[in-house]
């Protein structure tokens, strides 16, 4: 029987190997190393944080604070390089996702099966 | 280069026929196959849920249902099977705990690095 640990490790590795992951980290380089694109990009994830935030502490969010995010959004959308790292995040995301859901399927089906 | 499904596969091969995830499973089924442990394991489950429910909603946890409550989980403790059910899906736990540090690692490693 194989240990999980090492499975785990093996796992890890083939992630960070992987065509998607390598994707992301050139986008995120790309847009980490030109200072203007790492300040746009910083500051839309900012904005979003604080919006995130104020939601989940039920504090009203004001019709100027909605326009100032929208045009950051608008901002970064139009910036080729944060464009293509949001997209690599997404794919990556997805493959985390699907990774995520296969192992944890033998509990799915363990407490799954009684409750039918 | 591996392919990330194939290891992720083999991940969850590796946790299906673990000591840990075989010894959560015989514990379960032993609640499971009395229906007297059943009734009070179903019965311990759903007060937990209505409580965090209720939490989560905002809404005002009586006295009464405090100390509700409070005699279920004295109950589920003094059966055997039931405590031993909850020890071991601690344990199966704490391994899906480290497997998913392990994996989210590359990720950390990108994003923690720019950040210092
Ligand atoms: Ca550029
Ligand atoms: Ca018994």
């Amino acid at each position: 029987m194989a240990n999980i640990y090492d499975l785990a490790y093996d796992l890890e590795k083939g992630l960070r190997e992987s065509e998607e992951f390598q994707a992301l980290k050139n986008a995120y380089e790309t847009v980490m190393n030109d200072p203007s694109t790492k300040q746009m990009f910083d500051n839309f994830r900012d904005t979003q944080l604080n919006l995130q935030q104020k939601q989940m502490q039920g504090e009203e969010i004001t019709e100027e604070e909605v326009n100032k995010a929208k045009q950051v959004v608008e901002l970064v959308q139009q910036n080729e390089d944060i464009s293509k790292l949001m997209e690599e995040e997404q794919r990556l995301n997805t493959v985390i996702g699907d990774v995520s859901k296969i192992i944890t399927k033998p509990l799915e089906d363990l407490y799954g099966e009684e409750q039918q």
